[in-house]
């Protein structure tokens, strides 16, 4: 990468719920603000994007379309949808990123797609097992990175090692804290806590150079006893879908006892506005997209009802990942890793009764 | 059991974090409530007891004292103090009801310990792999029962199986709703989604005779999609710490909010107090506290900070499980689902590679 040369940031255009709308808008909001400071790549429909660029008065922004005739649905399954749809944004768009052609992709659409294109046509760094994802919680005092968000739900002890190095260092990345705190999700704080296969994960961790601080538990989370929390993607996806359940079931709970009387409706009125409001930096556009960690390049994953701003932010989080090189980093950490540990690793993996 | 004579509760006197002064005063809430409708055994240090008894005029009420010379704290090793201190009230209380000399025994001591006597004691019911606990939410529109809530961390499928059946006759009793509806607790509605263990279970809990409805997500928890809901011990406890710690994280939030102004100060002092309010029934204390499922006897467990009201709720609620005989029925149905799906289960564990 030239660093005379302005990135190239390849949008997945017609990816998200509002697609291709929001991806334009959010596109063009980000060369705006940044006063095109990189490059964009609109992926998808020559046409319909044409039209969107012209209504948004575009001129005068540093981006153009590359065309793709085909789109792949939140209803497509992911793996069947790769092989019947070759001309799909996603699969353009990450060839683009792939062939050099853009320094990073980004995409709002169907996540389980973006995860198997990703890896398929990236591949993986050496020594992951398999690419992760996390997830920023805006805890009290700090951002809380849950790394895996919900990617692999059957994972052997070596996998959340390397969820807590690849997690490590995108928290860094992001929050500019050098060697971040990295816990283990688990049912007690003592040593010994929990299933085999976090209890493996505990000596690894342990034997790291990270800034391993031991096991936190569940109510620990929001507490943000530790920068980086490591768990499996079972665990993480029910945790955060059990989370984000929650605003919605307190706001059920105020209506119901503001039904009781015209002041407790009045109160109930404040309340759920001051609930909002407290609560305002849980909104996923805040955060943009999520890095898939692992991976050989960068491939951004946002949220599939990324609003223009969401989309911005997205965009915006794969400039910093590609100017930062992410996965040279990782790459880099893993091999360190692999080398000092080698000996140990593989005696540990044989103890490993679910090998 | 004679029905014409009174059924006597084994209470653990020495047990929770305000013991014996809230195990007393709970106990002597029940019988006042009831008009004696039963008999409570305090087990405990017989001097401090009958101090209590003396300070809380007890008189007239059918409460009569067992000694036990020493105690278990929150802080002693399950196995170890089990072992150590033969003449705990724990030990002596759960001995009283193997023994046929209580009908059931109540206790809001170390929650491992009182598991371990237990299961070491009373022994499991045939066909139970491991005793299991479930805990009550106060769900959208009713209660649901996230069992396993914590006790085992490492499942087999068959225990996942076992946990469906025994929360399922355990709601039953609680609720009177005949033939609940029980859920997985997975990361996706579909069928196969999940981790091998959970797959599994999906395809023993589909050939049951239960009111099985299939997967539901982390989000699903508090919107009732399912009166039980079935996890292992791992996840279980990891979601009810976090759950537990939403309340606090909510009110740092709104604190914090608050600081911007003395009229946001105002709204966000009657918001937490609507709050308060509106999530007044996830108070442990409303419960009481909940049976050992698949012990062979009837052990129920309250929560350490019980209040006196914890303490009568959690009686009361043994009184009601005494009455119903919970593990004759558990029993009952395991044994038939044995021998109903005697070969297919045992087909099913071979082919699971954790076995």
């Amino acid at each position: 990468m030239d660093p005379s040369l302005k990135l190239r940031i390849a949008v997945d255009a017609m990816g998200g719920d509002f697609a291709p709308v929001n991806e334009v808008a959010g596109s063009l909001a980000a060369l705006r603000e940044t006063n095109n400071a990189f490059e964009v790549l609109l992926v998808g429909k020559e046409q319909e994007l044409r039209e969107q660029l012209q209504k948004a008065h575009a001129e005068g922004l540093s981006c153009s379309i590359v065309p793709a005739t085909e789109v792949i649905t939140m209803e497509d399954s992911p793996t069947a949808a790769l092989k019947q749809k070759k001309d799909s944004s996603l699969a353009v768009g990450i060839r683009l990123h792939q062939e050099g052609k853009a320094d990073a992709f980004v995409s709002a659409g169907n996540t389980g797609a973006v995860l198997s294109a990703t890896t398929l046509i990236l591949g993986r760094i050496k020594g992951v097992s398999r690419p992760t994802i996390g997830t920023f919680l805006p805890a009290e005092g700090g951002l809380c990175l849950l790394v895996d968000a919900g990617t692999n739900v059957d994972c052997r002890p070596r996998q959340l090692f390397e969820f807590a190095i690849m997690g490590s260092i995108y928290y860094s990345l992001v929050t500019k804290k050098e060697r971040p705190t990295v816990a283990l999700l688990n049912v007690g704080e003592e040593k010994g806590k929990g299933t085999e296969v976090v209890i493996e994960a505990f000596k690894m961790l342990e034997a790291s150079n990270l800034n391993f601080v031991g096991n936190v538990e569940g109510r620990d989370i929001l507490k943000k006893k530790a920068d980086v929390v490591v768990c499996d993607g079972f665990v993480g996806n029910i945790i955060l879908k059990f989370g984000e359940s929650i605003p919605g079931f307190l706001k059920g709970r105020l209506t119901r006892f503001a039904d009781e009387g015209i002041i407790r409706k009045l109160i109930v009125g404040l309340a759920k506005g001051s609930l909002k409001n407290a609560l305002k930096d849980f909104d996923p556009n805040v955060e943009g997209g999520v890095p898939v960690l692992g991976a050989n390049g960068i491939s951004i994953i946002g949220h599939g009802s990324s609003t223009p701003t969401g989309i911005k932010n997205m965009i915006l989080r794969g400039v910093e990942v590609a100017q930062f090189q992410l996965h040279k980093h990782i790459e880099k950490a893993l091999s360190a890793s692999l080398s000092i540990e080698q000996t140990e690793l593989s005696a540990t993996a044989g103890e490993y009764k679910g090998e």
